[in-house]
């Protein structure tokens, strides 16, 4: 455990109210400029989302809607990219908390590190800063609300695998008497309902509505809201049980609510997380899925913006994962030099989903049949049925993903993180901040200024 | 072979000369903004240079030289990114002649093809719109200069593989009485000194200087060159005889004949051709070889534009190639979560070069001791013992390759290309055209507004 004691000195000496408009004195075109700061901020992370899975992506969309562009919903706002690395001893590709840390205080840290630097001291987050300034503020993610991003954003802690008292700390730490963040929505139940401390009844009695469905998303629907609809991450959007909402519903709600009474501005960050999760089990199926689970959640956000005009959207990835490859080996030039969406669109779930039914008794035959939409080779099945005399579920969804890796060309070269550049996406007052070629930290102090130091901000 | 009817009607329809600049009329912002267009253009293309080989070379290059910053001379420039792929029946995937095609002229073609359409009808391209312009011309690669890139910038042909055909046309094809490119340095001696034509001699007789080695570069240096320096495309720099040059020793000759008596402007190709062919081996040796020899010439291309003030420059890649990734598989909580570029520093010679040593009769232990400066195990040297024994150089390069790969931490997923898009970086007057997410024919449409109809530019 750490000191707060650092925090606190920081929060003391903190601005408590800083208007986002500076009432502009002049017409001159420079002083203009210096005003355009946003009074809302939805900062988007794609966990994992590298370059080559979006193009991907891109592709899967183009051919499940027949359609003649392809295109995400982001890509006519990219401004640049930016660099990911951790500031570690020993490592030189970040995890998700040393990137979440360094686009929320700032500040590049350890591998490992939720929002402090390496004396383990606290660094201070915009979502502190947010709420200083009296915005409103909202998660909304597909992982666990405790896991590394949202942590980084909403906490402090030495190490991201502490989700207890990650959730603790999202109860306990207040600013000027308010929990930090207003609507926390996610998975994770698992680490506010505990033998050991119910936070979801703490969270109840402070006034939150407490939302376990997506039907709670409408008639529990309240300025303050804890929604936590699986126990861990959410499964993949594929997967995903009717009665949990996809990241679309979640940030439909969370946006309803935020923009009521909204005087002061909100900050929302909304995260993808689980096209991390699809990448470390390099599977090309739940990534795909994913990524439609976060476009559409993107698209509502930028449609808010849009309308709005006074919101700044930023979106980026904190970094790329599994080394995935838009074309593999085994293209020649019978099948083209080509990244095939086809076998991916014919699988109704995702491999691990599939696996877990095999590993539980069921048929591989029977399971292949039922949710792949298209004729295996008995060499496939073999496959898959020598995978699945070791009983083990793992070993049966990578023999089931090499199928949809091979049909698809789509390669990977570790269950791991790289440590390439990613894409920054900008929309709305303020993005000129964002353009070029930039530091991952970068994104937290632009934020800090424009919401600390309003009148003196410049793109 | 197909008909040039179709480019010489556009020849004689075009503008004969293009003034560069627009005297500006008025002192309003508007207006002068729309004058910026550049005198001068150097177009660089890092061929099968993708996001994560750039990475990787910024961290060899800051451990290679013991630097605080990690960054390549380009990284500030970054604009935008490209897509990169072919418009092609078969393939989504590009190769560099469709790309070289695309940024060229302006339009998608199929693969293979060097500036022609479906129709095999010849697509202008911008260098045959500078040189209607008067503009002089410059191409300097590190491929033979017949490759898909050049080619596709200077000539027109139904296929990359033509290239006697492609060697001819850049002798046959004159604009204004004049050949198209005043200077062209790089490699491909086979297919201008042949059996059945000596286009070395024919272009020595149309006044062209022949350089064969480093040294001519000084002593036969003048306005029109060509500068052939091996047989086929150059070694990587890592392994290059001294007698061949570097590309930035091409690069200087070729922006000091250049900006002698420069009227009218002048368009430059610039491309770091083998850091694809490094990519297609899969060697990371080679790749960062390749990198470095690109780096030191793109560096002259842009100390030339900051000091002139009246140049362009945009530095791209077609594609990249590989799946080359920045972490692989082996990373471990002993080894950490990281690249390592030290093995790489540690190789005096590529992989392919040592491989050759191998099969013809050298003792394994003896080269792999002579030119990779780390102890190796046992059991590295004996994976290439084992390869040895098939006395196939290709099967011993991988097995070299290997050992990089495993102690680096990178990773591959084929000897082909992949589809990402590639980062663009651009200099000087004129780069906010190629600001954002674009397509890689926006290149060639903003290269040919700026050269044809600068009155009408605007960025």
């Amino acid at each position: 455990m750490f000191l707060f004691s650092g925090i606190l000195a920081v929060l003391t000496l903190a601005v408590i109210f800083t208007s986002h408009y500076v009432t502009p004195t002049s017409t001159n075109a420079a002083d203009k400029k210096q005003t355009k700061v946003p009074k809302n901020i939805i900062f988007i992370v794609g966990d994992g989302m590298g370059m080559p899975v979006i193009k991907a992506y891109r592709t899967f969309k183009q051919e499940k809607h027949s359609s003649s562009k392809e295109q995400t919903v982001w890509d006519p706002y990219l401004v640049g990219m930016q660099t990911t690395h951790p500031d570690d001893p020993r490592d030189n590709i970040t995890d998700s908390a040393a990137a979440a840390t360094a686009m929320a205080t700032g500040k590049k840290t350890y591998n490992d590190a939720i929002a402090v630097n390496h004396e383990t001291e606290p660094l201070r987050s915009i979502v502190e800063a947010a709420k200083e300034a009296r915005m409103r503020t909202a998660f909304v993610v597909s992982s666990d609300i405790t896991d590394a991003t949202p942590a980084a954003f909403g906490t402090h802690n030495v190490s991201r695998k502490n989700k207890d008292q990650i959730a603790d700390h999202f109860f306990d730490e207040k600013i000027g008497g308010e929990h930090k963040v207003d609507i926390l929505l996610g998975g994770g139940m698992q680490y506010f309902d505990r033998k050991d401390r119910d936070l979801v009844q703490e969270f109840k009695k402070s006034g939150y509505s407490i939302l376990r469905s997506k039907g709670d998303l409408t008639s529990q629907s309240s300025a303050k809201m804890l929604g936590l609809f699986q126990e861990d991450e959410l499964d993949r959007a594929i997967d995903r049980p009717k009665h949990v909402p996809t990241l679309k519903d979640m940030t439909q709600a969370a946006l309803t609510q935020l923009n009521q009474d909204n005087q002061h501005g909100f900050f929302m960050l909304l995260e993808g997380s689980t096209i991390d999760s699809a990448g470390h089990e390099n599977d090309v199926v739940g990534a795909m899925s994913e990524m439609e689970d976060f476009e559409k959640a993107v698209q509502v956000a930028l449609q808010f913006a849009k309308k709005d005009q006074e919101t700044l959207v930023v979106i980026t990835a904190d970094h790329a994962t599994g080394g995935f490859s838009f074309g593999a080996d085994g293209m020649t030039s019978e099948t083209g030099y080509k990244w095939d969406p086809a076998p991916i669109l014919a699988a109704k779930k995702t491999p691990v989903y599939m696996a877990k039914k095999i590993a539980g008794g069921q048929s591989v035959r029977d399971v292949l049949h039922t949710y792949i939409d298209v004729s295996l080779t008995a060499e496939e099945i073999l496959q898959v049925e020598k995978a699945a005399q070791s009983g083990k579920a793992s070993s049966i969804q990578l023999s089931i993903q090499r199928i949809f890796d091979q049909r698809s060309f789509t390669g990977w070269t570790t269950f791991a993180h790289t440590g390439e550049d990613v894409p920054v996406y900008a929309y709305g007052p303020g993005k000129a901040a964002f353009q070029g070629w930039i530091d991952n930290t970068k994104q937290g102090k632009n934020l800090f200024q424009m919401i600390e130091s309003p009148s003196t901000y410049r793109p």
